[in-house]
């Protein structure tokens, strides 16, 4: 931790200063400026109660860390990059797996004909929502435990995986039941109550990113997960929301490289959701292979204008083979780069 | 609704819209124009998903509402601005009406201190963390149900009414036991099983506006809330996430006279959480006074630079004894408008 | 300055580091911490390229600066806060000057009738744009010089001072014949060739924040002209672009405190671009009263519905008058604040 | 335009509306909806003015466009994407162009140790600023005229062609001369007078995307050039300005296929400036192709740690040269594609 002191402080709040910091078990350091004083703090970590406590104090312009604040989730923590295992797919393990299924689970046909197609077009996971976080009250909000039994059904059906999202913690020991992986939506990032719920099951989790969460704070979120007892996390970009409303998200692709640097875990790219329009999701998902994501998850509907839910983003089932042959080619050369 | 056409869609693609237009229950009007043709459906309401199939359908430029999408919040339902009574105080009747307390309920001796010291000064309720929303899993969670109780023996001990977070839904019964006014947080505004489960309570219940949400989907989140049963929602805008770093949010004050036009339902202001810094919080309370808040939510803490969260935007007591008579004038001065 | 190693930075990595810091003319100190070396460099400055530089070199992790990068505009230079004369108006000195007009300056029948309604009701400044910056180059784009001579006749008719917009380094020389302060538009806040033209005039300068100005950038800005000679500037808050779009921009009240602790510039709020909304003009301007705003810029015209520009903001000639008579007991409250 | 009115809009205020169109020279239609009346103007085009006023009626809600506000540069005028020719080099006409170089034009050596290394390693374009747009008065402003000498001098030595960016409509004579494409950085995206100054000359312009531009705006940006006569318009993506601080901008790459969509101009990304960081700048070059870029801006410098501005972003001479390896099979890739 780095403490710089007002130009105007005193000897005796220099003082103060150093007395507090060896209370929190550090050793502090004093580098007298010219025109002004820095404390350094040398310890144990930099907690960020220390850190405010500090900001608070008299005669201090400013107190910052020097370390970052994720350890479990931390390359520093961990060098080898994390693989997570779902039956017999493997998610890390430097191939690209590729998540597809309708945004809601509308019913019987719906999802069986989605399922079958995406299966036979090389997809390896099955992505459906049962409970779904919808921004008005009037809108569909899914067929709960129904739709979770027909996505179990889909699954014994093509062998797909299932993953599909948790919404609150009272249904997440019901969810676990159906799913191979639970995911966290964006809006639920932050939930607290939902992570640390989801560190004490024994399924993969697909955390996706908050609409305005710093990778700082996506971290820390996965670090809530791991700590409470559940290694296997994977990460989701999924656009984060600013001032531009051509698309519905600004996909951060630039966030993939950069987490691949920061965490061993996993980091999945969602093309559908971030952008908002069908036809941005294949050149996307092209960049996605590119960048070093791990796979993808998109959004596929037999009649996307009939969809109760997202059909704008939502590539039609003939659509979604051709992005499997579309990125096929993209997916070979990275993996040739790696060889 | 409003169906824009693609400069080159057919006769026969405009005549299907036309007939989905009718299926969804509308009246559909075709307008032709020099360059592309625009489709009206007049109708019950602008459904969502029917706006979302709309966008879907071959030879569709774009498709957008007319109507609001919230109905029971707002103003053009209920004309009269809503009031809630929360024991012997009321919010939303024109008065102004102060929450101020810690951030996070830390112990006896913080807790009773600082009740005593806003009781004196003025405030009507008491602000207390017992559950905490925190960023990493490293920092402190708060004290729970021991929290609780001792927000509970200083409402006893004051008379001040009590304000506090719930984070989980699993939560509600036991905080719906001991406080007056439930919290929703800025991070959970979008957690829609908890937003679900306030509204099957009879406490009215604070909801913050999310970091990144806009004024329309804060006012679906109260809608919510609403729907499920409980009419007694207030709003509270904090501070929306922005590129500038100097404060720890961007305090939007115009979200304060927007929302009175917009909703019917009493708003607070908490320039605490929007600015990270004590020395704003004066400044920033007085307008929201002159914004036409009905009430402003405020930390204080007997030591700051001891406090285990939020230190640096807490006021001493003697500083918040000091802005409850710097912001007396502006009240008067409001009051004395609106006679 | 402050460099932080990498964890496994090398002993000559650092050795490496403390002689480029020498050589940049600061003194290293070596501060070994449990997890990883942290270096302060002591100095003259924090040089925004020694900075970089410092990056850029192996096995640093990051480095930063501790003292903030403006100088002549900062009050730890000039504790005292600057007065800008302008004829026999004053801003900065405590007072709340109003700065009113259309937002284009359309003909003589609307200039005039505005000038002669704003002055009755206690503008001093008149406003209107001579050169317009549209986002379409279909939009009008400004009277240019007959705009120019219609402002002059507007002040010799009554009395106002007159601020308008210069566009390009070639035109500030006629703009200032004409002008009695210039105003640099939020588009053109890092035009840099403009900052340094407008730094060698001899008229004040009012500066607007551009749309995604941090406030450092915002202060940087203003020291182009101040060290280019012209010391009369004052900063104008305007709305930033965020993710909401229920109004133009989110009109950023905190900055106007915060800048009064970190500047000794007056600041002045326009309310009508940060919101584009008419009715929220009133409490804003309220609010700008009270977070402690030296002055206000307003758009009036006699008829909003016929405005060629800004007419959805644009105050009609009597909502000027009540607001001015709005804020005049919020002024007169802060009067008797600082007696 | 579509205007839609209060839900208790008068017959009067319906038929005021339905006169102002026709004096606009549209034709209205009215359509009576169950909550509120909606009338849709039919016409030539969608001026903002008319908007504007339509808005600031009695009795209407809300008014927006239905058309584009461009036209020049948008593909629904000319099918057809553009290639533009800088002599023997040609951008948009599917292939890839690599534009390297440092950030500043610094000296002899530097300048053409990069330029020999870049040409050798197969960009085809020189970059190096001679005027730099610098956020503090107090960095490093360029060699100005010099700089200009220097990268000419570059040019006869190794054939490649020279990009620079203009500040000021005073120096575009002089840049002109030395230069054989203009660049208009981020901060210049709406510096109007700029653009039509460079509407006006006969060398191909490369205008950047603002920092919290939208993707219309930029378009219209391009659009003001083209309408001033200059056709040989290229758009560069270099990130966007969001919340997130671990990059120095959001590359936002969904805009490249979205402006391939809307313009027929060439788009070329800025990964140095969109991340601030080095090694990302490989994997979204990668990413760039990918998503159907016309080119790529790269920073190279030979000794970053040195450099006067932009180290941590630029890349070493063999960084580069390891670059063009990297993105070479990418973009074989892409044009086995387009066969």
């Amino acid at each position: 931790m780095i403490v710089a002191m007002r130009a105007e402080a005193t000897d005796s709040q220099i003082n103060h200063i150093c007395d507090r910091i060896r209370e929190f078990g550090y050793t502090p350091h004093v580098i007298r400026g010219t025109e002004r004083t820095v404390i350094a703090a040398v310890g144990p970590g930099d907690k960020k109660e220390h850190i405010e406590q500090m900001k608070s104090a008299e005669g201090v312009e400013d107190a910052f860390p020097i370390l970052q604040p994720f350890k479990l989730v931390s390359r520093e923590v961990k060098k080898q990059r994390s693989a997570i295992q779902v039956g017999d797919v493997t998610i890390g393990d430097g191939g690209f797996v590729v998540m597809a299924g309708p945004c809601s689970v509308e019913g019987h046909e719906q999802l069986m004909s989605t399922a079958d197609a995406v299966a036979a077009s090389g997809a390896r996971i099955l992505r459906g929502g049962a409970y779904k976080p919808r921004t008005s009250p009037y809108d569909f909000q899914g067929l709960a435990e129904e739709g979770l039994k027909l996505l179990s059904e889909a699954r014994n059906r093509t062998g797909l995986k299932v993953i599909t999202e948790v919404l609150d913690t009272e249904d997440v020991e019901l969810v676990a039941e159906y799913a191979d992986i639970l995911q966290i939506g964006a809006r639920n990032m932050q939930n607290f109550a939902l992570l640390k719920k989801l560190g004490e099951i024994d399924k993969p989790v697909m955390l996706k990113r908050g609409l305005s969460a710093t990778i700082k704070e996506f971290l820390l979120s996965a670090e809530y997960i791991v700590t409470h007892g559940n290694p296997n996390v994977m990460l989701c970009e999924r656009g984060i929301r600013t001032f531009e409303t051509a698309t519905r998200n600004t996909l951060d692709l630039a966030a993939v490289p950069l987490l691949n640097e920061l965490t061993h875990l996993p980091v999945i790219v969602d093309p559908s959701h971030a952008t908002g329009k069908r036809s941005l999701v294949s050149p996307l998902s092209k960049a996605a292979v590119a960048v070093g994501a791990d796979g993808l998850m998109a959004e596929v509907h037999p009649r996307p204008e009939e969809a109760w839910s997202d059909g704008p983003q939502s590539l039609r089932l003939e659509e979604f083979a051709a992005l499997m042959r579309e990125i096929a080619p993209y997916i070979a050369l990275r993996k040739s780069e790696s060889n």
